[in-house]
């Protein structure tokens, strides 16, 4: 289920153009558009998942298999012998900033503090 | 399958006292020693998953449990409302410390840059 009215579905629906660096029908991938590190993507689930807390099972699962497809991404774009950081944001506290789950890639440089 | 240096495999079997916050069988829960916010919790597989990277797709799948683990523990201690990060870092440039994945829950504060 997608909302007609969500940044992150319209994307995923292909309605707003924003090339995919991965897609496997459940999970798809952009890069950033403010990039915070050198690679800086956006793995996120087609269906739209809200607050994980409240999430049904299946959109929990959803939002789990972005862990799996961040790992994918992290080999196609060639992070792994560096290393890479991985951040999901939940709520004011944490920042976030699109009210539909999803996953930071974040790669190429020494990060810092975690928050 | 178990690593038996591994301090989180240790911990994970009960050969280290550290109180688990939570436990499922697959996933366990502790606070870290060195909190970065007033909630920081680790989300740990009690199988040794090492590189996220290179994991197996059994290992890949307990680490991506750690999020939906992560979900449960936010409500259970309280934190959803005012919202919580979740961090995975995995080697030098993410500054991972043990070797064993693992996953941050942070929340309590306003928290600052992701890195």
């Amino acid at each position: 289920m997608t909302d007609p009215n969500c940044i992150f579905c319209k994307i995923g629906r292909g309605e707003i153009a924003s090339p995919k660096v991965y897609d496997d029908g459940v999970v798809f991938a952009i890069k950033d558009i403010h990039p915070r590190a050198p690679t800086h993507i956006l793995l996120i689930p087609h269906a739209h998942v809200g607050a994980l807390a409240d999430a049904a099972p299946q959109e929990a699962d959803a939002a789990a298999r972005c862990v799996r497809a961040a790992a994918q991404v992290a080999r196609d774009v060639g992070v792994t012998a560096g290393g890479f950081r991985l951040v999901v944001n939940q709520g004011l506290d944490a920042g976030q900033e699109v009210p539909h789950f999803h996953l930071h890639l974040l790669a190429g440089r020494r990060l810092g503090a975690m928050g």
